[in-house]
């Protein structure tokens, strides 16, 4: 993609990723939308659905030929990533949305043939607009993020990761994982896989692992990821699938071998 | 303490934690600052030394009466919580502060007799005040805070706790703490005992363990979560000691028995 064509969708996503962030908050907190919903778990029903309308019904119109790839019904049945597709998470981190009203985001990305150029996460409440174009950097706001730290020591390392890796699980034996906790600096839960890529490109953690997330939950924090040095796979090591759910592993790419080959594989079921 | 007493040490105390909090923001970022520090860790040992010092300076001088117990060396060697004792804790968070440079706060209760009067827990960068007088209710900033919900469901709560109660520990056996992250609805890990205490006394949060804190870690958060209705105690059940290190449940009592019983105790070493 040339980068006068980047630039323009990048402007046009991210005016529409502030629109839909604005019209969240406005409604959050109305006592009317809360009471025609049974539930907090209607409204971020309800409020997902509508985001992705949103973006679905502007892109339709405005560019016919791009794909749609999301959570909520609205995109297309894709069989691969040719053209240009939108990949959308209208409301990442919904356990948030309902228990916390704040630090749950909206993800919204651009790939061309499968290679990232565009990625917007937003972080609604705290209205911080996470932004990367390839080849350009990413930014926090207005903030050029820093390039990650090659030196980075492993036991430095401060790392997001659900509590799940610790219990017996499908993936990878427990104890490996509870070896790894211990012998890295620390870790965080935040309950949003898009804030977590965000958090990891702007350096405030080093890494995040999710045991299986859908392509619109990676792919804005992929871009972001990318441009400030990290690496993105499946706990394989192996290139994500974009078309399907996976497992993820972002971090610095100083700890990557190191988390991979002592910890995950050496415990892989 | 009558409500003049407590209302006048209330807005001293509020001053003194906003004044410090902005003395700390315009340090975080400053290039003088980190460089003449070797490192972050500098940054932040410095840091709280300072604020610590702030604190008691202005304490002993206009409160001579008044005891102070804290971290850093300028508080006093007490064996009892008699009189009027300041309990501070400067910059609670402090891996937070070096890695993230947010999600840190200022931890300031006022107890008389052992009775918690007045809890502050400012959330420096957010420049977010929590704030409590015994009987009067918790307040984020300007908003009173619900009291939390009696008939709140086990499999609903959203519990925070750090990696290493899902690891071989000294407390509980650890494979009783992973069925306990599976059988609630959802964990946290964000690495400040006092925002912690805090997103409890929010509702943000259902309850918050740790496994050893001491009592400038709690002693605001105990008063927070004491007007939203929440309860505090040991990891055994029984009263906090306010003047040792001991480990922490801070919870709604809805969930308080079930996991104080079917998962602490069953599992107690």
């Amino acid at each position: 993609m040339d980068k006068e064509k980047r630039d323009k969708l990048f402007d046009q996503a991210k005016d529409w990723v502030l629109e839909a962030g604005k019209n969240i908050r406005e409604k959050i907190n109305d006592p009317l939308q809360i009471d025609t919903k049974s539930n907090p778990n209607d409204l971020v029903t309800a409020m997902d659905k509508e985001t992705e309308e949103f973006f679905a019904n502007h892109i339709k119109q405005k560019y016919p030929g791009h794909s749609i790839l999301s959570e909520e019904g609205f995109g297309d049945e894709l069989d691969s990533l040719g053209g240009i597709v939108w990949i959308i998470d209208p409301i990442d981190g919904t356990m948030n949305f309902v228990h916390q009203k704040r630090n749950f985001a909206i993800s919204v990305a651009i790939y061309e043939e499968g290679v990232g150029e565009i990625g917007l996460i937003y972080d609604v409440m705290a209205d911080n607009m996470y932004q990367a174009k390839r080849g350009e950097g990413a930014y926090k706001n207005d903030v050029l993020l820093s390039q990650m730290d090659r030196n980075k020591q492993f036991e430095e390392a401060v790392f997001g990761l659900n509590h799940f890796w610790l219990c017996e699980n499908r993936l990878v034996e427990e104890k490996r994982m509870q070896q790894f906790v211990k012998d890295i600096r620390g870790t965080r839960t935040y309950g949003s896989a898009a804030l977590e890529f965000a958090f990891v490109a702007e350096g405030v953690m080093d890494g995040y692992l999710s045991m299986n997330l859908a392509p619109w939950d990676v792919a804005a924090g992929i871009v972001l990821v990318n441009e400030t040095g990290g690496v993105t796979t499946n706990i394989d090591g192996t290139e994500l699938n974009m078309l399907d759910k996976d497992s993820v592993l972002t971090c610095n790419p100083a700890i990557q071998d190191r988390l991979l080959n002592s910890y995950i594989k050496h415990g892989r079921k």
